[in-house]
């Protein structure tokens, strides 16, 4: 069987997942981005908060296993490992199920050994993002910029840590789209079209 | 009148030539690559060989006047300064004349206030570019790994000396497509549909 899977990376405030949804409905495959969160909570016997706030960042890096985890403490792992580890599994599992559109979660470097992926990245500009987290996720105490760039900065670092590679940079992609000037529609027929 | 301009920059042996030229026959607007070289050399006074070799790439850096260029010795300018201007008047006024597609020479941000032009990087693997250069030019002394090395980093040094930016970085552009791994007709195709 043909398969294909599509990994989008993307900055945050990008507009990456709204793509990513887009382009999986015109294809008629699954999207997976939350939903990999309850898999690799099953998998890694850890709560889904935590997948949630780790799977794409670094915590502060302290060993912390908690009684779900107690098992991993002689193998000496933090619990962004056992979340790595779990994700990975997930990932590669759900690229066996079929064709699929897959965001985030480094994904473009757990599959890299396939030939059959499309890897994109969704980047704008930093105004164009600020903008647009106001508008899905509402204001909160800190600028959208600051946000923007936390958040932009976080994932990078996680990227960095588990790959060795620079996220974002174009090598890793196979094509890499400014949502900003491009449009989010087409962007989603470009990658659609691939 | 509307307006189209597409920059394309890209790496050596990516096929951006090759890219370019498709785009503007789809579109069926002029492509302007080694066509800028007459232009400059007629505005700055210097010879086209010397276009060609410091119209991408520093020279020396040593402050060479030639006899065509002993007018310019008055204002310290070395003769990489003097082409950069003369390339920054010839591209400005090609892409006053209409749509168009414009190769390399920092066109993107030579052009940057209009509101009307694509930015495209086109970029590709090591090994690809290679064995493309070997394709077009042939072989000669150098490992063709090597040339390749050579040239992508002569260019990287021009953009980041006159533009204060990182050649390459998406960044700075609207898509960046990774011909090896697109094609070159599919990323023709692509930007013309942009």
């Amino acid at each position: 069987m043909y398969n294909k899977i599509i990994t989008i990376g993307r900055e945050f405030g990008s507009g990456g997942r709204t793509i990513a949804k887009i382009v999986a409905d015109k294809l008629s495959i699954p999207c997976y981005d939350k939903e990999i969160i309850d898999e690799v909570a099953v998998e890694s016997g850890l709560l889904k908060e935590e997948i949630e706030k780790n799977g794409e960042q670094l915590s502060a890096g302290i060993k912390t296993p908690t009684i779900f985890t107690l098992y991993n403490l002689y193998s000496n792992m933090t619990k962004d490992d056992i979340i790595w580890h779990a994700q990975i599994k997930v990932i590669k599992q759900l690229a066996e199920k079929g064709p699929c559109v897959i965001v985030g979660r480094c994904a473009d470097y757990v599959l890299r050994e396939r030939d059959d992926i499309v890897k994109v990245f969704i980047y704008a500009g930093e105004k164009s993002k600020a903008e647009r987290i106001v508008e899905i996720y509402g204001e909160n105490d800190d600028l959208p910029e600051k946000r923007v760039k936390e958040k932009d900065k976080k994932r990078a670092a996680y990227y960095e840590h588990f790959t060795g590679m620079v996220w974002g940079d174009p090598k890793h992609y196979d094509i890499c789209l400014n949502s900003e000037m491009i449009g989010i529609d087409k962007c989603a027929e470009i990658i659609a079209s691939l």
